[in-house]
């Protein structure tokens, strides 16, 4: 017998598709539980280099590119590589294989709801 | 003589008001410059505690927070000002000594900038 008991994952369910969360940070104080799920984006975002290749996927030709799209970042194809897996693992790309390559899109339900979380009417008053 | 040069500073210019930066990531990609600069704005927002402090500050009463208004957020006063300390850095919050007391507030342009970069239209075409 064990007392080692299951906790609760996360990754499973940002995988299959992260649901946008929470409401605007001015409108009311976000729970733990909410401010848990959505930091993890934020973060994924709070890396120079992953901002800058999210930003390259997202603005990139058909909203979609692939490692074999990217360069002149300044670091190698597999650190691409790991940065957009990542992303993806924070539900900010999804990513679909092609032949020889994986490509990766934005999702646009989850870049609007951290927008909006952000693009708050006025402050409290 | 020495060959070491000055290395431009971002602190300083972040402690003195962020200037609001960058097209929507679906516009362009951003430069190494860019990236660099908003990372760490994401980044602050990548921790959970320190996301729902901002959110208590944001959405609280008259748009601003002492240390004084905070509670059951599970961690520490000293804590709590190390966090909100850190959004300030990042260009999130400005703060201003009232007595005893620091007070927090959001920087709305800052906070729609964040936001603006999320927000995009549609992913290129």
């Amino acid at each position: 017998m064990s007392n080692i008991k299951a906790l609760p994952l996360l990754e499973p369910e940002v995988d299959q598709g992260v649901v946008p969360c929470c409401p605007p940070l001015t409108e009311r104080p976000l729970t733990a539980e909410e401010a848990e799920r959505t930091a993890a984006m934020f973060k994924a975002l709070g890396d120079p280099v992953r901002l800058r290749l999210f930003s390259l996927v997202a603005s990139h030709e058909g909203g979609e590119a692939c490692v074999c799209d990217i360069s002149d970042v300044g670091v190698s194809q597999p650190t691409v590589s790991h940065h957009l897996k990542k992303l993806k693992e924070a539900g900010l790309l999804s990513s679909e294989r092609r032949g020889t390559w994986v490509y990766y899109r934005v999702e646009p339900s989850v870049m609007a709801a951290m927008g909006q979380m952000l693009t708050a009417a006025a402050p409290a008053a």
